[in-house]
């Protein structure tokens, strides 16, 4: 079994460089730590990095076709992104995009890692096939984002892309476009029905959903609140949107 | 104007120790930081530490009977918990506990500030009067709690009690006690008729609520969810919840 003892290897340099966007991109590589996690991975992995010996049969029996390299603790401590890291980390590579089959959730320029996570399990939990972000969103591959998600990024559809492209196309293919907005022409939730697939946009935590998006929507949908507040979570507001979507 | 220069203050020494929930429940005094919460925490202010000498005449203006100290940045850098403090801190009184009048949202051994911070967000938006922590939920005078909420904390009524005692003191006033959980007792959401107060329980990230409270409920519901998916996040459950029960 191979061993790797220091954290001035050339390979494991390479691995630490996968912590910047910049570098998971050119090596469509990235990093995910924890049981849990690599567990959910399974068909994304390609190398597994362990520093407890003990461990090492049984994650040899349940990875078969996987590398797994015995490592120091100090090179766990080197990849991990959390305070108490679990003495394994896996090495993903990118998931491929497919084309898109029924309903999706779209985020226009989210930028909290936890909120994504909390949004992308929700849209599994009520039976989003897709979640297309828009360029300016925070990064899928972030560690944080993982994390959030607690690995559910391996079971849906995930597209980064220019979104007003994407959205053109879908119309074409009977797409239902709704928008979350107090503008114009804004309904109630309450009043919004929805016959076809649709795809359901999500706006940023600070400014909402961008005019450019605003304007190519069939419709956009307001959650009414007590006025004592701004807004609502842009999570719990998707989690209530994607409950009342559930059935269409 | 009072101005303090020194870290080493003693009363400088007895405001850092404020970031202890020990020495927050001996003072009934906590820190709150930046304007904006400063701001929600008007009526709740003892005293306004800041250091930008030009902000001094506004704050003056804004904040008439309330004690204003200059002080420099390290001290600022000291109280603060964020990285980058907005050179103004404020201590605040403890909230007073009023009676509980209209519904409510009980959180039975919440242990994350980013979810007790949305769900007091969300309990506003929707109309709930109160707020009640079991005495093992995280403390509400938390730095992370306080940020969470984005100053929300002071337009609700918050208790931290023994919620069996509690439960059965409003039963006597006709409340419907409301559970979440996936057990026997348990129906979809999409069943729940309340026509009464309610009180909406929800429970820890990992366990739910507690078998002793659960045992005092009168129903519990379940948000029906894709098998792929083991739950949802909580503040995510709690909105959809509260969403469903706001007409009531």
């Amino acid at each position: 079994m191979k061993e790797i003892t220091s954290v001035n290897n050339n390979y494991i340099k390479d691995l630490i460089k996968l912590k910047q966007k910049k570098y998971r991109d050119i090596n469509k590589l990235f990093i995910v730590e924890g049981y849990n996690i690599i567990k959910e991975a399974k068909d994304y992995l390609n190398t597994i990095l362990i520093s407890d010996k003990k461990k090492i049969s049984e994650i040899k029996d349940n990875y078969k076709n996987i590398d797994i390299i015995l490592v120091t603790d100090e090179i766990i401590n080197k990849l991990s992104s959390t305070q108490t890291p679990q003495g394994i980390i896996g090495i993903c590579k990118y998931k491929e995009v497919s084309n898109i089959k029924g309903n999706v959730v779209m985020l226009d320029g989210l930028q909290d890692p936890g909120n994504i996570g909390t949004i992308i399990r929700t849209a599994i939990a009520f039976g989003y096939n897709n979640i297309v972000l828009s360029e300016d969103s925070v990064d899928i591959y972030n560690d944080k984002v993982i994390r959030a998600t607690q690995g559910a990024i391996f079971k849906i559809n995930i597209i980064r892309t220019n979104l007003l492209k994407l959205i053109e196309e879908l119309k074409k293919d009977n797409y239902n476009i709704i928008g979350t907005s107090l503008g114009d022409k804004s309904i109630d939730l309450d009043k919004l029905h929805v016959k076809a697939k649709h795809i359901l946009i999500l706006g940023n935590e600070g400014n909402g959903i961008s005019k450019e998006v605003l304007n190519v929507t069939d419709v956009n949908v307001f959650i009414p609140i007590d006025r004592q507040m701004e807004s609502l979570n842009v999570g719990v507001a998707a989690g209530i949107m994607m409950y009342y979507l559930r059935n269409n």
